[in-house]
């Protein structure tokens, strides 16, 4: 039995893997970032610790298990979010893989310990915190999408701590912040390696930036082949669909 | 009359505007980098002074005054390529608009003044200093193409100090040292603005960045449409051909 609370709602994540997910419009649903993260990012496969930072309902984690054997915590600051992910956990009855946290990133290096991981994933807030009357109405939302709780240079500092050496982290953002993001994965030591833009549609600007970078490494940036979304008749492209239905990588 | 010395030869630059080349395989020949890069880069349209950095046998200032009214000034630090140059601006009839520098980026502060340009544009060697017997044969391909007579660090600064407060640096370089450029443009306040990537084709890894800041510009970088070289039958796609032989943007 399922339990939903408020606007709560019962989705198909995946629709030909019988995958569920509860979100809700007004608290927290995910976005298509969070299906082209989970899609972009390295996974080890048989084995290993993976982390998702500001994990929202989870559907990153959800995502990952698909494709890896890795055990996956997720980790969210606010508790009612927090409560769909543990239930999302539950209805696809993945507790002997999946663990989620209710917590601040920032105290996770103390209570997870140092270097644990072999990949840290995390779709983070996109906006810099505005004046209050400009922010969204609702606190969950704001506080899932805007810089309140945390700064990026606090995720990419929790990210570094967290991942160990030759280890993985991988974002999704803004294409406007990616100044700051090599800035600051230089800052604390993480190597951007894969990169690769979004565009929703040919002739307009890339607007989702895929990051990859390892722990230590070496440099060496790669582009990889640009994503569109739409297609010029307005369908999802194949490549999308690939991300969205297909094989998994 | 024109005059040719060795294994130069005469080409023709763009074909429907009857501007020459003298190029030789041996010493100097523009690549398409140099043709991408003045396509890509903004001209001032009526006036203004633009400066272009390692210029080869001068193909960028060529290019750009089809542009641009603006004087145009290139610099080399290899004599006989500059020579090469020299000869370019005067079968093009261009002495007027153009002028061509023997002498090293680095010194080029102190000799055409600081913040003087509006724009400054440059395609420079691409790659670390290698082993000697690693290293091309030629001397003047060698020092084209590898980080010897400057560093990249040598020509962020130079462009830097070279430009005007709220100008624009253009420049071209390998996807691989994107985050090195970045770091240096940051270093020395350019901030980075526009971005492109031209890739070989579809299904292929990037193999060029376009890049352009502003002199003490504020944060907020935009991704250009993905440029592709050939199409899957071997052609060069029409995005190219506009940029080979097109209108002017």
């Amino acid at each position: 039995m399922v339990d939903l609370h408020d606007d709560e709602r019962l989705d198909y994540l995946m629709s030909e893997e019988q995958m569920k997910i509860i979100q809700s419009p007004s608290i927290s649903a995910f976005s298509l970032d969070a299906v082209l993260l989970a899609s972009f990012t390295y996974v080890p496969i048989k084995r290993g610790n993976i982390l998702d930072l500001c994990t929202g309902n989870g559907v990153i984690p959800l995502l990952l298990s698909r494709r890896s054997k890795a055990t996956i915590s997720g980790v969210e600051i606010q508790e009612r979010i927090y409560d769909m992910a543990r239930r999302n956990v539950e209805i696809n009855e993945l507790t002997e893989q999946l663990t989620m946290i209710h917590g601040d990133l920032k105290e996770m290096p103390k209570q997870l310990g140092n270097g644990k991981f072999d990949l840290v994933t995390c779709n983070p807030p996109y906006f810099k915190t505005l004046e209050p009357r400009q922010q969204n109405n609702s606190d969950y939302l704001t506080i899932a999408r805007h810089e309140i709780k945390c700064t990026l240079e606090d995720v990419v500092k929790a990210c570094s701590i967290l991942t160990r050496p030759g280890g993985k982290v991988s974002m999704v953002h803004r294409p406007g912040r990616l100044v700051e993001i090599i800035t600051l994965f230089k800052k604390y030591k993480i190597e951007p390696k894969r990169l690769q833009l979004v565009y929703p549609k040919k002739g307009k600007e890339a607007n989702t930036l895929l990051i990859e970078g390892i722990r230590d490494g070496s440099p060496d940036l790669k582009f990889l082949q640009p994503l569109y979304v739409y297609d010029d008749d307005g369908n999802y492209t194949e490549d999308l669909e690939e991300v969205l239905y297909g094989k998994t990588k």
